[in-house]
């Protein structure tokens, strides 16, 4: 099978469980399942839930023991895009092509669809079929990398500014990297990695969430409007610092190459196992949405 | 001791570990802390870790093993307050007193400062010295009652405004009651009750927290502003639905006494041992804050 055909089946794959685990409710309150699952329903790459299947898969692991926490952290990312787009932040209209959920919901209902999901992502764990001692682990390291010294840390340096390139480095590790980072790390733990492979993991995933972060910038330079599904240049127009900024657009791709060459080295004791994850970091860096 | 001193003794000893587990970090995000830990020092009565230490104690449970729990639903409760005061929500500028969350650090930050509790809540369960059994089971119940379901839920019905008496009850049941029976649930289980004790200590949270919901609305109209720490009349201002809508003042004041005594007769089988917890059902009845 090629890359891209495998790829495709672990995108349905994700999908599939993502709708069977998604928010369902009834009541006065029906709405906010509607408007939670709308951003949810808005599709987006997956990179998350198909980093934890591939780490999963690479190591033997059953991959529908990592779907839950896989699910959770899709959850946790879609919570943030929500809340992000809201008008007292980045004040977005559109995302992934359609209109963000404060426009089709109005910002009320969307706080509270970001307020679920981020609370639900804690449900869907809590309610995993795994033993309560995996339950924990992975209680621990999803809630710290989504918590206020991860991703949301990150998005306060975001708000603020960064003013540095090591401030733009730790914003990007923080807002990005932890998610995508923890995603490989839940995959080792359901699969029981040891020690050393947990580490080169962990390598792998950080240096691919600052690759994947640096190509958002130089996509919102030199990117397609239509593929992308929102316009570019609102780095530029927001007077918000990116790579480009700092490095210039010839030394932005440098860094991409090189940390995505970081990723794949860290690969190495894998061999041939680790086929569809070096695809992956390749497929990312060269991506035009 | 009188109920008096023994309530100041229990609300000092939750404050003490409110302090001790609140959120604590540096780095280039440290505002985000001023901004959760804010909120969480400016107080209220602490009702929910009081309430779970209470009902721990009278089971003859161990009260430190349920401060984690405790805490982790007063920053539920303080992350649902910065959430509601925002502008999109009730659009307050004062609470407890003092300026709202984002009054004083602006709604970004509010905003994220309010996602960092709900999201610290969550870690500081996962963190809990307790055994990954009692670990789940907490989180189970916790995230079930902050969710869509329930908090969340009945939040999502205020903003709609409750348009039958059924739905203010749904409401109320949701919005307030669900985190004040989650208290008492997770008092309950840390000290190991069976299932009858379960079911009595459900039913009499069940029924303090409409008594609670149904004084506050009381308030809202004969309270004192000074006392309160926030303006009077905001319901009829907003023209939202109360008890004293549906059922006047009179027949308000008939169904808060009704609940309260429901409350306490759902404690009989405790005789002596449920003193305080009885205590604090005349409390909350007659409070003026």
């Amino acid at each position: 099978m090629t890359f891209t055909q495998e790829l495709v089946l672990k995108t349905e794959y994700a999908n599939a469980w993502i709708e069977f685990l998604s928010p369902k409710g009834e009541g006065y309150h029906i709405e906010i399942f509607d408007a939670a699952n709308y951003s949810i329903k808005a599709g987006g790459k997956r990179i998350r839930p198909i980093i934890a299947i591939a780490v999963c898969e690479m190591l033997g692991g059953r991959t529908e023991k990592v779907m839950p926490f896989a699910c959770a952290i899709e959850f946790i990312h879609t919570y943030s895009l929500i809340h992000d787009d809201l008008p007292c932040m980045d004040n977005d209209d559109m995302r992934r092509g359609i209109p963000t959920n404060h426009i089709k919901y109005g910002e009320a209902m969307a706080l509270l669809a970001g307020d679920t999901l981020l609370n639900y992502a804690f449900e869907t764990i809590a309610n995993a079929k795994a033993s309560p001692e995996i339950i924990v682990s992975v209680l621990k390291l999803i809630s710290s990398a989504s918590g206020a010294s991860g991703m949301i840390g990150g998005q306060v340096i975001d708000i603020k500014g960064a003013n540095s390139y090591d401030e733009l480095v730790a914003m990007h590790k923080m807002k990005t990297g932890e998610l995508i980072s923890v995603s490989a790390k839940v995959g080792a733990v359901v699969a029981g990695a040891n020690s050393q492979e947990l580490s080169q993991i962990i390598a792998y995933a950080e240096n691919l969430g600052l690759a994947f972060q640096i190509r958002d910038d130089l996509l919102d330079v030199e990117g397609d409007e239509k593929a992308l599904g929102k316009p570019i240049g609102s780095d530029e127009k927001s007077g918000r610092n990116t790579f480009v900024n700092f490095l210039g657009l010839s030394g932005t791709r440098d860094a991409l190459n090189e940390y995505t060459m970081n990723a794949k080295k860290s690969l190495d004791i894998f061999g041939d196992r680790a086929e569809f994850l070096l695809n992956l970091a390749d497929y990312l860096l060269t991506r035009d949405k």
